[in-house]
């Protein structure tokens, strides 16, 4: 089914206000979820609204939790999420920690108890657009295996840094696995191989078996380095917050458990005014590099993105028909006039 | 010729005290070096040290310079390091930073004009085993490519991360090349090829050939999100701090220009008491994970930095043997009565 961004959005809230959830915290859910569509990043995208839901339904998401804030030292703002939905907790922190980073020069947010954030950019880009740096890293169950070893030892660990730039900030936003366990699923619905290198099977076997992959692991990307920051990631969080860590993380991604994950965001006030320009101008140079034969341009941060987003305006986004059939339904049940 | 790791520091302090360089300033320039060497990092050891003598006798670092401190705010320093030795402004910059992260939960220091840091693992794991986390990055003049691209646009831009645990700290030290411009000139000496997929040459192309390499550029690591890594680190340094950027950076690898690269460190405080020891469980965990048939144990970052450390303080660190000729006959210039 192809919708545009707006019926996304509407159903999404209606979907989302049919749950308890209150109409700012369902538009800024819904408003996450809808641009990871635009971008192109489906698995964080509408995809998830189900989930979300049957988590609210299930008394593993609290519909209007926003989190208990506690100032653990002027620019450490300690959150419990009070198992809230993760935007929703994590944009009322970053409104908090933003106003302290102009005053201080930076603030950081350290969050427990919350529900998954969706997609990293959304958040520093945000920042971004706003004149700070934003850094955010969140983790999720073990899916990634350490370098030389066998079993899914660490989430896939996204680290995400939004940088003020013209016309547009750099937005970075990776996760720190090869591959998406989204992707292997994708691929054993489709009864694609995968490449060889990408997994491990549950007993440590390297296999291009998708099905196999599924209770598996996936690689680390960037090999032994990629391991190590992804790790190195893993207990930045545990180190600031009360989270799970390796393969006692839960609720990320099953309607069964409380999400036991912690998140961190760093706000940066630029010291240094003007730099802006020397940045944006040196982005343009690394765009207008020179290019291996019959490649594409040369692509800064947060630009494939914003392409993708800009034709997904145009040409609307694909949702899987259950899963808009669910969502519509589920708007709809509450809006008996309509 | 091998040296103890204390002759390496004797004859180091030595070298710089007759360059002018105050005993304390001398003292630290020589321990990253000689630090550096102990954990095998040859390319960031006593090797760089001519060049650092050379840059003091003419002008390029200024021996006696501390870096003046500016508050841009109370969590952010700003740092002009009066062309001092890279070691020697940072260290007066984190001193500032982590009393700073102590009161407010963290802390920034943005330095510009100084001289190349060495080896970042030393730092961070000197905040790290202060019991407070230390993030450090800097840039380089511009070796690697960006993905796709076909000219040298961005630095080696190297990310450490120290975080507390016991019996001994995460260390992260990672370059964002694939390889180091180091280790293309060894191969180039050696007459060794280069793996495919390493490097390019000055046009552009593809290379083996270490000696086309060393005039080209290398392959960053991880592919498209190592170049976006290193690529989001080299604008957040430039967003912070008046550095050079791209091809305009220069200095940390000649004798000839000041150093126009800039450097960024943060000391987080961190928030939750007593995260060390789910933190330190965790990484035994990862350290026992099952491994691949055959291969050594799984590493945490900075494991393997440990061991090559207490080996060399057992066996000796290799120096080459004109570095060390010179470094005794300067080292003992200004010790006639010896």
């Amino acid at each position: 089914m192809r919708v545009t961004a707006g019926e996304a959005r509407t159903v999404a809230i209606g979907a989302l206000a049919t749950a308890g959830v209150p109409a700012e915290a369902a538009r800024l859910q819904a408003e996450v979820l809808v641009e990871a569509d635009l971008r192109g990043h489906h698995s964080h995208g509408l995809l998830r609204l189900p989930r979300i839901l049957e988590r609210i339904s299930r008394g593993l998401a609290a519909p209007t939790a926003v989190g208990k804030h506690r100032w653990a030292a002027p620019a450490m703002l300690d959150v419990d999420g009070g198992d809230g939905l993760g935007p929703v907790v994590a944009m009322a922190a970053l409104d908090r920690i933003s106003v302290r980073a102009r005053q201080l020069g930076m603030a950081c947010a350290v969050i427990h108890s919350s529900n998954h954030l969706g997609m990293l950019a959304w958040y520093v880009e945000s920042i971004a657009r706003a004149g700070q740096i934003g850094i955010a890293t969140t983790i999720s169950e073990a899916l990634v295996h350490p370098w030389g070893g066998r079993l899914a030892m660490q989430g896939t660990n996204p680290l995400a840094i939004g940088i003020p730039a013209t016309p547009d900030p750099l937005v970075l936003d990776m996760s720190t696995g090869l591959i998406s366990m989204g992707k292997v699923h994708d691929y054993a619905l489709r009864g694609r191989r995968l490449e060889p290198g990408w997994a491990l099977d549950a007993s440590g076997e390297p296999t291009t078996s998708a099905d196999a992959a599924k209770t598996g692991s996936i690689a680390p990307f960037g090999g032994a380095k990629g391991y190590a920051l992804g790790l190195a990631l893993e207990v930045l969080v545990g180190s600031l917050t009360p989270s799970a860590l390796g393969t006692a993380v839960r609720g990320t991604l099953d309607s069964a458990h409380p999400c036991n994950k912690g998140d961190v965001f760093i706000v940066l006030q630029p010291a240094s005014p003007g730099r802006v320009t020397p940045v944006s101008d040196y982005l343009g140079q690394v765009r207008q590099t020179p290019t291996a034969p019959s490649d594409t341009p040369v692509s800064v941060p947060g630009d494939g993105a914003r392409r993708r987003r800009e034709q997904a305006l145009r040409k609307g986004i694909d949702v899987a028909d259950p899963v808009w059939a669910q969502l519509r339904a589920t708007a709809q049940s509450s809006q008996p006039d309509r």
